[in-house]
């Protein structure tokens, strides 16, 4: 199967990232067009990727008959229109949230969509892929908690821009936790309620921060969240949800930890290695790849075990089955390195 | 740049994994031969993927002019002969451990690559590429800890099969300890010594379990290594480094966990969404991509946030912007999603 | 000094725990005087216990001439009475929660308390003791996390007695965190609601659970309190402290965890061992006070460690002291138990 | 019953702190006598405690028919004689580590107790007091993880006096581990190694540090412990007990922690207020008998909450009564403290 051929709007910050994604650790795509709202920015990202243009109009880069799929990092404004060029031309296309700023264009794309009769937009809620929340997920479905009750989300940011104000709080960072919300629960959002404690000395003069929005769904579920964006500290994002018959939090930098019945908390052992390090082999054998890539075929250099270390370990454990034949101290035997020029 | 093309010798267990991992993770490569001693296994293998073919001698394999790299993934006793081929062919080669099952071809074999004066062979020690094992070398070189002393190594399996036999304890399990000791202390291993307990009641006649290494370096540093095959509990695998100005531990399912002065344990918190949110984003787009390519252009399917979803994050926002504003609760306004059919 | 002769007033569940608390482990002071509305229950109490008498009417018991002080466990109603007869008596008074069933007469309490001019009324807070309390407490004073600005709250019983109600959620549980918030914040609070979600299928029919209780302070501070009685699980009471410059959490099991810049979390490891093994000291002292007590002088039982085993560590040290010069491992010579009788 | 008569023999650091914990936090005992090799110093602390007197001689204080046990704090070699006065008067001692120095000494003294033919001597391992060890013995002896195999002991203090040599890392540390592992698994050890790795920069020439002892039992148990007495940390003690079912370990500043089938780690909740705030409640009660005691019946302190605490805490649960029927934010009504002179 061929690569598939990406393009990538808005080459920023997140864009920027993901044209690296793609690029470096992401199997069976490649980037093929990018653009950007400052042409030159594009360009210079092009140059650096073996069969990447740029395309200075992003309605003729997703027009483009050599792109198969797009990705819209773009200003949220303009996702509207392009998410509307992307169903015309029947691309399939990854949106970073927001799906449109405002909640009638997100109607009128959902619309249109529907009316295609083909699922093509996917938005950037990027949580639900990850470990925990999807483990928290699994447990909730598995049904070994009973029904959710309760969601306490904390949502923490060292800093933020000086542009950040009030309501970026609540559409770019609350944003998360209302998708978490809706995708735990499976259940739509029905009120919300935002409390504005005295804020933090020492953040911007007129930014409400912290902020505390209380959130309740369809099903009278409960849902807390601290919103406090500049904590002088690190990244939090940390989830616990109750339910009937037991809790479970994530994000406590320490997995993720159940109580339950009768009375005990904790969390789970990696049951083979394949959990414990299947992430280790990707990153050998992409590691590997990169250097075998960037090396040639003679004279790679590989940041890797080498052949000496394989012989280290032999000899280690030659002398370790003696000893354990033994029961007694054995002394390794080893050639010395510096008389193997090269090794 | 074109995909590099790799010959996987073996596939089972671990040779199989690294066929998949190749195919679906692995950006810039791709599985060009399988082999296996075993030809119907390997014939399988290569249907369920694109452009691969199955080579029945693995030396064939290996001098094949349409493979780059070779990934040995063959019983121990047959690595010799494959290594010093790939040698000859000057073909990058990632071997799984061990190097050779002897010292004295190990030897042999780390003195014909360094004749060649070029790095060609890689040994899967892959420990090396965890996350927490690299964090605990970055910290120790980092130099904050001071000297290393001490290492405690924890190594345990819920199970091994009927062959496993004491000697494998050394060989199979101990040999990641060794490999790490030398990792993190960057020196020779000098002595060991294997202590046999009363073995667990649970284990097969026959084997020792738990066996406990004490090993010592050229810098007259100690580990000790509990190997323990038969808990009946999990995967459990765990490295304590102690040094002259503090100590850390990994494999304690909760990162690394660090102690200093003054009196202090603890962790780190990811410093911002790329560290916390990564590899959730490289799965987002993994995932997508995969969508893509399987679902052709009209009706995909993806497991990923739908237009719905982002209208309904847009439609809370909103509220909650109002809520903001107003301090009480606001009702969420939303079309009915029934009223639009596929949506 | 002579022990402080205390009335215990009440003696079912609370009351006879002081008693058993102030006889055993309490120095200093003893139960003189117990009182019941149930007079049997008294009186059998006080058989138990040497120099106690059981007083039928309480205010005779807090009138008694040898009554230095009062606890007070007696139901809430019967509270104001009972205070305001301390306060004409003089007697120091420890009264259980709450202090009386409604506000009126509580402030009447705290007048006539403040007319005389002397602090005699303590409330049983007992929070306010816990270590990790304490801990947060002085966290917090010392200054290093700066301005507090929320308080999470968890409070969550594995079950209640049937008729446990709504409203008793509000007063026998919020009433903890109400005095913690104000102990830890040194400031009123100024308003509260309470929202009802969706209650757990496992409660009783018409009790709200949980309910999640929102408060702020006189200093604009936001307090949520998650209250939930029937988890099934176990007694979990969880604080987190945010701050203008870090936060910390109590309660999870794992003692007080800070998390503060450079985007650290973690806790505090005992400096000496004083601080990790005092309590252990302490309640080594008790035993072995109650075993002599108890024994007599001759034939003593203690389930402490005996004279051989002093022996015993005697001689395995000697032998490492041996192994510590030789380095090779030393046979441990001890005489057999056997040969002693009565060893 | 009347309180037992203490004699304390030795108020160094230690014994000092068994006279404070004695006269402050034990039930049922005081302490009537003091001695010291420096007679002014048991005079000083005489000084401060109601109906106690300095003697002496240290068998003159163990002989008074005045005192009913003795607490042994003297150097350890003087234990031996100070220990058979207590037998000759039949006087329940408790003897701080070691029994005495050496191994025949220790002897004798097991000897003339069982010809006594009662049990009058208890030696000073704290450690069986701990919650953690009792918690972790509990858990052995109730059998959920089947045949202890392995022992696991860490032991650091973060600094030693300069007269500390490497004998005592064996004696007056180690021994502690020994006591644990007799205490755990109830058999003698039988042989025991040293292993002294390259020494702590940081540590006084001439002192090994760390040491690692190995240990085996008669059952054929193993033992490590890792001795490293200058880590310039804290003082941590850890111990994991490895068994036939699982594992658990203790002193990692989070409770005990289980490792079990099938693949899950953690500990227990408090299953109810008693055990989550029991200590709590024994605090405030000594601290309010304490306050009451020097206060006198006019004009106590007590650093306790107050009446208006009881107050305050009335007001906000009557306003959370409210909130629970409305659903609405009520507000508090409180009276101006400052309106009520004296509270």
């Amino acid at each position: 199967m061929s690569d598939l051929r990406i393009a990538v709007l808005g080459v920023g910050l997140m864009g920027a990232d993901h044209v690296a994604r793609i690029t470096s650790r992401i199997s069976g795509a490649r980037v093929a067009v990018v653009n950007d709202y400052v042409a030159e920015k594009a360009e210079q990202v092009a140059v650096g990727i073996p069969g990447c243009r740029a395309i200075a109009d992003p309605l003729d880069a997703i027009a483009d008959p050599d792109v198969d799929a797009v990705v819209l990092a773009t200003p949220g404004p303009t996702h509207e229109k392009q998410l509307l060029a992307c169903l015309e031309h029947r691309k399939p296309v990854l949106c970073e949230k927001p799906l449109t700023t405002d909640v009638d264009t997100s109607l009128e794309v959902v619309r249109r969509e529907a009316e295609l009769g083909t699922r093509l937009i996917q938005v950037g809620f990027m949580r639900r892929f990850d470990d925990e929340y999807a483990g928290l997920k699994a447990l909730l479905d598995g049904g070994e908690l009973g029904s959710p009750l309760v969601l306490h989300c904390v949502h923490r940011n060292p800093a933020v821009p000086d542009h950040f104000d009030s309501v970026m709080t609540v559409r770019d960072s609350l944003v998360h936790e209302v998708d978490v919300t809706r995708f735990l629960f499976g259940e739509e959002i029905t009120s919300i309620q935002i409390v504005t404690p005295t804020t933090n000395p020492a953040a911007r003069e007129g930014l409400f921060d912290p902020q505390i929005a209380i959130m309740r769904t369809a099903g009278g579920k409960h849902v807390d969240v601290e919103l406090f964006v500049t904590t002088g500290v690190a990244y939090e994002v940390r989830t616990e949800l109750v339910a009937e018959k037991g809790s479970a939090m994530i994000g406590l930098d320490v997995g993720l930890v159940r109580k339950s019945a009768p009375g005990t908390w904790g969390g789970t052992i990696t049951p083979s290695f394949k959990e414990r390090f299947g992430r280790a082999y990707d990153t050998e054998i992409q590691r590997w790849v990169d250097a075998v890539q960037s090396g040639g075929t003679t004279g790679i250099y590989t940041d890797g075990p080498t052949a000496w270390d394989g012989y280290a370990a032999t000899a280690v454990c030659e002398a370790g089955v003696q000893a354990l034949q033994s029961g007694q101290p054995v002394a390794v035997d080893m050639v010395d390195r510096a008389s193997i020029p090269g090794a």
